[in-house]
Formats: structure tokens, sequence, C-alpha cells
């Protein structure tokens, strides 16, 4: 252990075994991690319940499996996107606990389910197609200790299904919207609110969408303020920058 | 004169100096138009009161003149688009009867005042530098015998501006919605309505935004049907798109 | 029922039980649809013949049979567009009345055949490779209660297969082009007619074609004016605004 | 006034002049924000200390007068981003309290200094090109009401300059990080931090920059997760964002 | 037939049974083509040998079969390309004379072997995934008449294996060049000699190829004046050009 | 002189003063070019009378005057391309032959009139703003010894103006088509004819013409065969390939 | 063989069977190559130990076959990339020699062991989907005779794992980094090292990474000069540049 | 200073002021950087003769002369690249040591004349239009301590001005290729040499070749193995890599 390392070289200078200079060159070899860099990492995730977070593609199922294994080791919920229905089969034998979320092609571990967010996530989305993008941000900003409401189905080509859930609207403390084709949802929303909002352009759409160009540009000129991008068609990230925003803030050490 | 080429022609067979066989060679080179064809193009501009258009940019100022010179020997209005203020400056000397539009850098010399769109054209714009092109796309339906009506300053990021006006919306025979950025405002209108609606992308905004690119895409996704799209900054267009669905289709010759 | 909700806060002011700033204060609270905006949304349909539309893509087939279902209390007629031939062969065991069209993959439910046009709708397509998107746009138009007509494999290479056809081109109230590769044919038809035209561009074609992407950029910079343009291969959306271009514009409630 | 309208209205119908369903009709035809919703946006400004902000382009230096004299008729600070120096020079003989801060061309006109934020909003930015649009930032955060914390010249490629100021990037609330180029920066913060990154690409950088496309890619695919992104250049958006997340979210009426 | 209409029309007229002014009205009526502009287009197959093609891609089976039948009632080559394996097959059982070609997928009848270019056309490709594109190219212009090389392989990476064959390049009477990945062999070609080069960029490659655009941007931007270029993979296009700059240009009627 | 070099070698070795493999040894060191490569690089264009070409951005005007200067010890015209008018006035003091031609901005020195080119090159331009590019090719071809005629304004939005001068497009040996915007022109006109036919897009036009990628994409992807392209703009390289194709080819040495 | 030709020539001019003017005719019509230049490539070859390189698509099995039997003629290794399993299953049989390598899908013939590199290359890579680029990257150097060391899974989103192997990366002679999605690392190594930095975009990732064009991007554009970028997902390209870089220049014959 | 920070601490601990587990707590604290990492910084500038670079666009004049003063401290040679005549002008009197080149607008200061790297930097550029970035990786080169040689205008457009001067080419330990247009130089290069290629793309050239995107992508997409490619124009990244590779490794502290 790294934390180990240093102290037997401090107690060595602190013994007189060596000197300060001596120790001075070892400091300088030591990996910076090593002086506690990663503990704050790792201090991190205890504290605010954030999952451990696995991204499938270019994995083997048997590296998924041992990358799980080894979360497994610390508290904490796990997160592996874009799994393949065969990935979760495999797992579902060596990991009882794993669940499998057919939309958003999610498997989950849940062991901790305690509310580290303050307020409530709204995930809204333009149409049916962008679902299983908005699944994946609702799972990952619940699984990260967030109560998440849903609003779908409210494109603004009937902006009246949108007004009438503002009452939804205005309660959120932070709002992902998930839109494909057009775009146009976060620019309304954005409008409505004085909370953040987080735009997730989705790969929906055909012909000069071009695999979600068109509503990425749309998101990213939005004429109102206070929305922000993440990549096309990810969930996974709104959720987790949702969450990050709904969090308490208690100081970092 | 091309008919009466035709007619000689015919006379000539009629009286015997030719035969059918000649005549049906001679026939094959007359140039398909000179046999009506350019014609009905002229009738198709008295019958409507469709301004002869100008597009002034790889033009010099002479022939500009040249060009409005010939159009006044015929009836109807005259538009001449994109025209510097040294252009008009010029103009004037010669042309006393024409006018200069500063914002959408028009000249026009309006000689038909007739009603030839049975509806009112509402044109709506996003922001306020999206005004040159919407005003481009009022003047030329206003020149083509359209009522219109004007919408300014309504972008979504403030949805009630645009619901406000509703009573306007409703009223319109047919819409153009000129908007930069996000332009996202076609698919909002678009779906309030059930008249057609002529979207067009302005080249304001900045960044990510790419000349236009942004709204352009968005507006061809809009997910709002009944929205068609015209190039970006093409207000004339979008107003002679506007101006042909308005008017009375009397059969065409 | 929120028209319910309405009157009874209504009756209460009526009847003394409430003053009128309290019913300010509650109708502030109530969404605004619920005042008859959706209502309004209703008439048009009624009133039109405009059919409800589902697109398939990203819906489960369960998803389709229930919105067919809903929509099948309301009169008019439905499409579903972009349907693969399983979804049909599932809905036909439910809904005998479901017709299927192979080449646009559409499956229509026609219960009225009112005629809402008062021209004739044009269709012409530049080469056999485009017939599907323009059988979308020819259903589209029909089902929404007009009379189309049909001119296929008249592209631009052939210019005289075009103009052995313009008596046909003359007649028609609103032309749809639909055309890949270069996308010509719309800048040609527009030059020729004096009727609005609303250009598709397909995804026909190979190489700097790029998925459409050429002849939408071809269609946005037609040199014919009256040329708007939707979405690559959106035969329906053209068809749609072909068939709001071609009725008659009721004033609106 | 159109609350007035209202009032009369359901006086009326208090007073039996009227009927329910009278009222109901004529309820239907009131536009939607005459009920109040232009007022819940009006608290909203009041209450959380929102800068009104105009957008300099394509305004004339009069119109940008004419609106700050309105804005001055309410409480709260005035930002004017994108200002040319003459533009300025204009505003400062009308309006004194104008200032002016030439690197982000902003001006300012600042009324509320109460803190609404509340932690503190750090500026992190590449190189010395990206200051203005850093700056952009760091201003419209001041003025929203919220401590802010600049770091400059912290680019990756010297990744020591950052990791020496770690002390500075773990406090903070909500980080703003600033960089062309290869745009780089976001990734690497946002791998060291738990709270939540705001990215902003600048078109900073030449050739394959192609204006700002290549570090807006690189936000866009950062493989740090909590990373949302503005547009190109668009300071004002990220300090805008950022203020939103920092400020105590008291419930919304 | 349409010169029988003609014939019919004039001989009236000759006769006395119509005067000139409807002969006049009747000749406007009649499409253009029927004047002999189709048979000018005939008349060009029968004298130059160019052989009828058909593009499959978006055809049945059934229909490509159909146009081949009807293009047999004429004489002259027949060429299918893009054709899959499936549909040679079913051609093979109806049109036995018919050849497959596995490598560009084309369909031949050869029935005309004259030789009607006076050159040889040299076809050169840079490696051997280009050879597909590079027998679509030969193909054609052999069926169009055509004395054609091949040289194969020689791609600029080792200069010396073109150069090697330096008295071939210098015999053609035109030259076609295929290249993928860098593009850059017909600049090398183009730099060499004094006869027209045909470039055909092909989507061979990976990554940065971005499916054909590099090379043709490439050869777009050729430093060798003498290079003009046809669509990504289109062979068929090059070796059409090829045989048209080609042939002996006996003046047209 | 290489050839010298070469000679006094192999006399050395003739006359027994050095033995093969000293002579093989000295043979690898000589580069390629001095043994004769150059040479017939000469030989092309005395007897094409081709012109040497100089492209004016980069250079200075010194640079263009000591390059004229050089290329007039040889025989053959001169051109520079893309020349300001500030060069020109410098040159004219010095070579008093050279001529400036304003719209393409070339400058010609002409010493060579002969005819070398056997039919007519043809060139088209769909609008005015087409004119210097036009002209450019026309230049081009003209110095290069052939025959050229222009028709200009001729775009495909007024069809029958092209159809109506079809005897000249007949009759034409090599077409050069000039168009921007929609660049449809070249897919008309290659449909008609069956001379080779050289599309060259222009920058004319805006919006999503994106400067010139438009008409470059529906020129590669024109549905008439027999159309090559060269780059954007590029008059100079269409009347070189135009003459290039036009010209007799003697067999090369 | 070339240069007994060349030597049989120069024999027969010693001998007088030829004069020095045929011999130079003769020397002209020979091909460059001949004259020794194929064999300085030959030298090159033997001398450094480069591997003759297959690039397998679009080559048939039997192809590669070949040219593998005609390489293994000659001494040193032999790689195939891109390699199917179904081309080593058929090559196994016939070239026991060959070995497969799965994720980098490489075959290789490993015949020549010697080290020609001074230094040590090292293998960065970002994530686990780069691993096949950078393991095509490793073999490709380590058979062209370099030692290897790889450090993997290190990217920017955890800094700490980068710089607790600062030790490794500051040993290397050369350094290759692979990564997708932002793409940020090169920037990082570059920063830190003195070395040459070779960088590979990956196609890994989703969305806008547009198949590694947003990494490809970030690399071109970093900010610490020393990096350059070879084509998305060419590990072999980089493998072989720092293969060039890191051997032992000796002055070339 | 921070090493002194260091030293204090530990000789607190030695001398039993603190004991091992504050000294953790506050190792913790201490930056990264101060442990020793500036200082491998500072030592390989010293040792490799690197000059510092500053870049100019986005800085003041004020903010030029403030780092040049600062460097000035140190020993080495200064870069100060992309600086417009005016920067140069203002510095030349504070610094009379600095130099200004015209054609790369590179300022220089020459302190170290050493020779660093151990072979030759060959650069080649393919028009004059390139010089200026061309020139920018020569001096670049030349301050970084290496030989370097220049090889201009040898496009492969006249492929045998290249040949010509392959004993130039073969002699070079590492070559810099500077090409725009079709960007083809460096393939035909890449594909004679066995050193390593550099290769930049300029943004010379007009239409398609889009600011240099087109001769980035020929290059990234080179078929010749041993090319790596920098950003357009960045002359100095080409010359930097170079000089990295040319230098003499000597192993890292």
């Amino acid at each position: 252990m790294n934390e180990h390392n240093l102290r037997c070289l401090l107690t060595a200078l602190q013994e007189g075994k060596c000197d300060v200079e001596q120790t001075i060159d070892r400091l300088r070899l030591l990996p910076y991690e090593d002086l506690g860099f990663a503990k704050v990492d790792h201090h991190r995730q205890l504290r605010n319940g954030f999952p451990e977070v696995i991204y499938c593609p270019g994995k083997t199922t048997q590296q998924v499996i041992e990358i799980i294994k080894r979360l497994l080791a610390f508290p904490g919920n796990i997160i592996a996107t874009r799994a393949e229905p065969e990935i979760f089969t495999a797992i579902q034998n060596v990991i009882p606990a794993a669940r499998y979320h057919e939309l958003p092609r999610m498997i989950t571990i849940e062991r901790d389910r305690c509310l580290y967010g303050k307020g409530t996530i709204l995930v809204i989305s333009a149409g049916t197609a962008d679902l299983p993008v908005a699944e994946e941000a609702c799972l990952t900003a619940q699984l990260m200790g967030n109560t998440v409401e849903r609003l779908y189905d409210v494109g603004v080509a009937g902006i009246h299904r949108l007004l009438d859930n503002s009452a939804h609207i205005f309660r959120a403390a932070v709002i992902i919207v998930v839109a494909g084709m057009d775009g146009a949802l976060p620019s309304v929303v954005g409008g409505l609110v004085s909370c953040p909002v987080v735009a997730v352009p989705t790969s929906t759409g055909y012909g000069a969408a071009f695999g979600g160009l068109a509503p990425l540009l749309t998101m990213l000129n939005s004429c109102a303020a206070g929305v922000s991008v993440v990549n096309i068609d990810n969930g996974f990230g709104a959720g987790y920058c949702a969450a990050l925003i709904n969090r308490t803030r208690a100081p970092q050490g």
C-alpha cells in the first residue's frame, strides 16, 4: 500500500536512518497519487454515493465481469452502460444482485439507497424514440442518489403538452432535456425555468439529422441562457452532470 | 420575331411553296421556345403581378440600371435584392420612382398595387438580428400583391411572447418564420397552426451556428409537419414562396 | 376533466363562494391547455380531414397498435409511416381495415374520403430509386383529401421527358419534386411553373451524394424562386406541406 | 392591461352580467400569458438577482440604449455583451453608471451587489488568447451575484501548472473551463474534481481548429463525466449556467 | 407515333382542312420532343455505339429484366452497373447472351464490337482495393467501342512503379486514374502527360478517408492542370467520359 | 548540360577510360530527368502551343515579373491567373505586350495564334455572377489555340433560354459549364449532348451554397453521364482540360 | 534482371558493338528504376529489418497468400494488417510459421529478431477500447526491430494514472499515444516529455466523436509541440513512424 | 521556492518538530510539481537548447515584450511566431538583439548556436505560396540547433523536379514536407525515403481546398508509411517535431 510506503520513508527520516536530501530524492520518485491523491478520489466516492461506471463497448464480457467483481469489494452502486443482453446473461450467473434495464441497455447493482441530491431531477423527453437515452439519464441519476421525475413525449410540435406540465417543470432543481430531430425542446424549457438545464441530443431522426448533429447544433446555439449540452445519446453523462449539480456540496478535503 | 417566322413557314406550306416533309425539317430546327413557351412565361407575369427580381451581387451598377430600364418597359413591380446603397444612389438619378429599404438592402419600384393574395402573410422573427431577412421577406410578399403582417422578436426562449400573439398567428393564411441561432421557432409555430409555414434560417449567431448551418438543420428536422425551408438568409425566397401559396390559383393556359 | 374544473371554479364565483381575486389566482395555476387549446387542435382535425400520423421507428409494435386504437375512437384517416412489414402483420389481425403499402412502407386506415384540397397535387420524381419517397408523399396527400397525380422518372438528364409532360405540370396547384443524386429537378420545374414547389431530396445515389446532402444543398440553393425544401427522404413532410397549401383556408377559430 | 381585462370579465360573472359558459368562452380567447405568466417571469428576476442581458450584434446603438433605458426602470444588474467600444461611448453620455470591460467587450451596470451564489465559481483558462471569453464568463457570474476566482494560463501542455493549483480547484463549487486549440483542459479538470464543470470551447487556434470546432468536439467527447458544454466563445452562457448551478435553489412559485 | 401526328397536322394545313393560326395553336400544344428531339437522341446512340446503361440499385430484378428486354429491341451494347449476383442469375435464364463481371458487379450484353474511339484509353489504379472501380471504368469504355489498357497497382508510395511504365502512359489518348486513400496519383500522372486525365476517387481507405472524401478533395485540388474528376467510386462515369473524349467527333445533326 | 554529361561518360567508357562497373555506378547517381525526361516536357510545349501559366496568389509582383521574363525567352503564350490590377500595372512598364482582362483578373501575352484545337469549345454560364470564372475558362482555352464560343446567363430556372440555343450546343466539340448556387446546369446540358462536358462550380451564392460546396456536390452527382468536374471557381482548369480534349492528339515521342 | 541488361548494354558499347548515341537512346527507354533505384529500395529493407506489409482489406485470401509467398523468398519479417481470422486459417495451412494476433487482427511471420532501434518505444493508450489499435502499433514496431513497452488505460480523466508512470514515460525514446473520444492524452503526454510523440486517434466513442474526427482534430490542434498525428485507427502507421524515428540512421547509399 | 519548503518540512520531521502523520498531511497539500517536476522541465531546456516559444496572436505587444524579457533571464534561443511587423517594431527598441523574418512573420533572438541535431533536416515545399510555412519550419529547426536544408517548389505536378534532387533527399535524417492544394507531395517523398517524414498541410489553394482541409486529409491518408502530420500551416510544429526526432537522445533524469 502506497501510504504505507510513504509512512516507512518518513519514519526512516524521523529515526535518522536517512537524511533530508535522500528523502527528497525518494519523494521525487514516488508516484504523485501515492501521496493521497487517489485516496481523495476514494473518499469522494464513499462520501457522495457516486457509482463506479463501466462503459461496455470494446470490452469483453469477461473483462466487464472482472471489473464488476473488483468494484464489489468497495461499497456503492455500480452501473454498466451500453451493455448488450448477452453480457447481462453472463453476469447474472456470477452476480445475482445485478439487474438489467432493457430500454437503456444498462446493468445496475444497487447497494446504496441514500439520497444525496437535495432537489428533484426532472428528465423531459421530446419523443418516444428518445426514451432509451432518457432512461439512461434517469437511472444514472437515481443510482447516484437522486429523486428523479419523468416527463416524456412533450416535444415542441405540441407546445401545450409541455405547458400543461409547467407545475412539474417549475418544481425541479435540475432539468435534463432529451431530444432528437430539431432538438428545439431545451430552448423552450430553458426559457421557462430558472434552474440549470442539461440538454442531450439524440441520434433519433433521419436525413439531415445526420446522426444527431442537427439537435446537437440546435442545443449549442440555444437562445435560452442556462442550457449546457452533453454528447449525442449521452444519457449517462447528462444524469451524471445533473447529479453533480443537485447534490449537497460539502467542502472537499 | 419567332412566331412570325413560324407563321411564314406555315403559310408557305399552305400556299404550296414547300411540302410537309420540308416543313417538318424546318420545324425540327426552330427553337422550342419560339413556339410560345416564352409567351406563356410572359402571360404568367402579367396575370399574377409577379415582380421581376434582380439579384445584385456580382452585377455592376450599370448592369443593374440596364436591367431595370428594360423591365420598366413592361408593367409590374420591380425588386432588386442585396443592393448596396451606392447602387441605389446611382439608380435614383436615372429612375426617380425607385425606393431604397435600408434594413433589407432592397430597391423597389412599385407600379402595381393590386392585391393578388387572398389571405394574410404573417412574418414572424425570433430576434432583432433577424430583421433584415424578415424585412426582405415582407417587402417581397408585399410587392407581389399580398397583405403582410409582422410579429417580431418572439423567440422561443420566451415562449409567452409568442403565445400572447396566438390570435395573430391563427389568422394567417401563410406564415414565414425567420430565426437564427437554434432555429427552434418554426417547430413551435408549426405545431400551433394548420397553415403552411415557410422557415428561413439566418446567419445570426456565432460559434457552432456555423453561418446558419445550425438553424438550417434544425428547421429541416422540424418535428412539426407542414414546415418547409428555404436557403439561409433567403428572405426573398421565403416571401416569394409565401406569395405563390397565398395567391388565387387560376388555371394556367 | 379540465373544463369541468374550470366550470366549477366559475360557478363558485357566480354563486359567491369565492371572489374575483381568488378566482384570478386559481386561473393562474390552471394549465393553459385545459382552457380549450387542445380542443382547438381537435377542431382542426375534424374540420380539415387531417389524418393523425404515427412515425414508427423507435416504437414497439405494441405501442403502434395502442396509438392506432386510441385514434380509431376519433374520425379521420390514420397513417403510420416507416412501418416494417412485421408491424403490419401484427396490426392486421387487430385492425382489419388497415392496408399496407410496400414501397413507402406505410400503413393506412382510410375512413374519410372527402376531398379537402381544391387543386391537383402533382408528385414528380427523378429516378426509379426515388419511388418509395415519392409514394410516401402521394399517399400522405391522398389521405389528407387531395387529388394526386404522379409523373415519375423524368430526371433532368433527359430534359425532354419532363418537357413532354408540360401540360400535366402546368395544370398542378402544388408540385412536389422528389430527387436524389444531383437534385437538379426542382430548379428546372420551379423555373417552368408559377405554383409552389416543395422539393424532397432523397438519399439515393452514392459517393459524394453523402446520404442526400448533395441534393439537399442543391435544392436549398435552387436558382428558381418558389421552391422550398423538406428533410432528406421526408416524403411524408412534403405531402403534408402540399396538402396544407392546397386546401381551402377557412378562417380558424 | 390584461389582468384588468380578466378582472372585468370575472366581475361581470360575479355580478351576473354573463354566465359561466360565456365566461369560459371568453377565457378561451384570452392569451395565456395575460393570466400572469409574464409576472412569474418578473418575479424570477427580482428574486434571484439575474441581470437582464442584451446581445449587441445586429442591434443599432440607439436600440441598445433604448433597451437599457427600459431595463433601468426595474432593479437588478444589466449586462450588454459583445459591445463595440463605439456603443459604449454613446451609452456613457446617457447612462453614466455604465462601465466598459475592454477584453470581453461587455458593458455592465451594477446596481445589486448581493451574493446569491453559495459557493465559489472558478474560471480556468488554457491560454492567454482565451482571456476575453474567460472574462466574459467571470463578469457574467459576478453580476449574477457570485464570488468568482480566476485560474488562467494553465493549459494541459504544462500539466504541472494546473496541478500546482489543485487546492484552488478542489475548493470550487462550480468550475468553468475555457480552452481553444485541442480543448483538452476540461477533460483533465473534470477528472480531478467532483463538482460540475461547464466547458467553453474558444475559436482560438488556426488550421484544423476550424473556428472552434476542434475544441467543441473534444469537450463533447470528454472522457470525464460531469462535463457539459456551451457554444463556442460563449463565455456569457457558461457564466450564466454556472450561476444557475451555484445559487440557492429556493422553491419556485 | 409523334412524327405521324405532326405529319397529319401539316397535311391538314396543306390540304386546307385547317388554317395557319389553327396549326400554330396545335403546335404549341404538341410536346417538343415529338418534333424530333427524341430522334436526335436515337441517332446519337446508333451512330456512336454508346451502350444503354441501367443503374441497378433501387430497381427490382424484374424491372431490370424488363428494361433490358426493351433495350434488346434496339441495336447496341447494354450495360447494367452495380448488379448483385442474384440479379444476374435471374437474367441469365431469360437472356443467355448476358455476361457477369464479378469484380465490378456489371452485367454486359455485347452486340456491337466496332471501334469508335480513335486512341487508347489507359486505366491506371493505385492499389488492389481500387480494382472493382477501375474494372467498371475499363468495361464501360470497352463496350463503348474503345481500346483499353490497364496499368494497376502503381500508387505514388512507390513512384518508380509508375515511372517504369512511362512508355505506356505517354501512348494513351485519354487516361483514367483510379485512387483511394490520399488520391495523389492523378496529380503525378497529370504532371507527366499532355492528354486529358479523368480522376476517380474511391472509398478505399479508412479513418480520415471519410468514405472517399479525402481523395475526392485531393483530386479536385490537383496541382496538375488537365485533371477533371467524377464522383467517388464512379468507374462507370469515368469510362463514359473517357469514351466521349476519345471518339471521333462527327458533326451532330 | 545533362545530355552532354551523359555523352562524356559514355564516350569515356567507349574509349576505355573507365569500365562498365564504374559507368553503372555513375549512372546510378545521374538524376533521372537528365536523361531526357525534361526534354520531352519541353517538346510538349513547343508542339502543342500550351501557354506557361503563373498562378499569382502568394507570389510577389517582382517574382511574377521574373517568371514572365524567363518564359519570354521561349516561344508560346503566357498566362498569369488571379492577378490583381497592381501586378499588371507593374508588369505593363516592363513588358508592353502584356494585356489585362479585368473580369477574370488575368494577364496574357499572346505570341502564338495558331489553332491547335480541332472543334469549338463552348463555354456556358448560368448567371451573370459566374462571368469572371467563365471568362477565365474562355481566355485559357483561347490562348491554348482553340475557337471558343460563349453562351451566358442560361441557368436552368429558365430552361427555355438554354433550349433556344440548342443548335449552338449541339455544334460544340467540348462544353464547359460554369454554374454556382444549385449547380444544376451541367446535368441538363450533359443530358442534351454527346460531347464531353467539363463542369465548374462557382462560389456564387450565399447561405447553404457554402462557398461553392453545394454546386460542387451537385455536379459530382450529376445524373447525366459524360460530366467531369474541376475545382470551385477553377475556370483556368476547365479551360485547360477542354483544350486538352479538343486538340489533335498526335502520338507522343 | 535489370542490372544485367544495363551491364550488357554498356559492355556492348565498351566492345564497340554500338556507339554512344545508340547507347543514349537505349538508356532513355530503360526504365529509371532498373538503373538501381529499386535496388536501393531493396538494400533498405535488408539493412533495417523493415518488414514488408500487406494491407488485407480489398484483397482475396488467395492474393494475400500469393504475396506472402513471394515475400518469403526474401529475408525479413512479414506483416499482414486488418486480416480477418478466415484469411489466417487459410494461410496457416500453407505457411505454418505464420502467427495470428486476434486483437489487432494481424498476421506476422517473424524471421529476423535483430534489434534495429536504439531506444524504447512506449505505446500509451487511453482506454480499453483503444487496445486493438495500440497493439497494432506495438506489433509493427516490434517486428521492425524495436523494444516496445506498453502503458495502457491511462486516460486523462484520471490524470494520476498517467503521472504514476512518469518514470516509464521519461525513459522512452519515442512515444505513441493512442486515444479516442476526446483525444486529449497526447497533449498531456507531449507536455511532459521531450521525445517525439506520434498520436493515433481511434474511432472509439459515439455521437459527436464522428468516427474518430473529434480526437483527430484534438490531436492536430495539440497545444503541446512535438506531437504529430497519423490517420484514425492507424496503429500500423504509428508503429512504422516510431520505428523510423528510433532506428540508427546509417547513411543511405 | 518550493523545494525549499519541502526541505523545511522534512527537516522539521528530522528534528522532531512534527511527526510522521503531520508530515504526510502537509505533503498531501504540497503541489506535486514543487517536488521537482518543474525542475526536470527546466533541466530539459538547458540540456537540449530548446528555445522558448511565444505564439503571438491574442497577446498584446506589451505582453509579448514582457514574456521575452523574462525569458532573456535564462539562456537559450527565443522564438515568437505569427508576429505582426508592428510587434517587432516595438520590440526592437527594447531588445536590439531581436531579428524579424518577414516571410514566416517570426521574431528570433539567437543566443545559443550549438548544434544539437545529429543529421540534416530537409524542408521540402511544393509551391511558392507554401514558403512562409516552410520558412517557419526551417527557422524553428535552426534555432533548436539543427542543420537545415531547403528544397523548394518541387510539387508533384512536375515529378522530375523532385527526382532531380534525390541525392539531397536521400541524405536527410528527417524530412519536413510542406504542401497545399492536393497535398500529394508527402506521399511521394515518403515512398522514396526511409527516414521519418513530417507533413505540413497549408491553407494555400482555393475552392475545395477548404482552407487546408484537402491537403490535411490527403496527408493523413498517405499511402506511404512513415508520414505523420501536424496542423494546417503549422510550420513551427513541424520544425519542432523534426528537431525532437533529430537530436541525440541522452537519457532523461
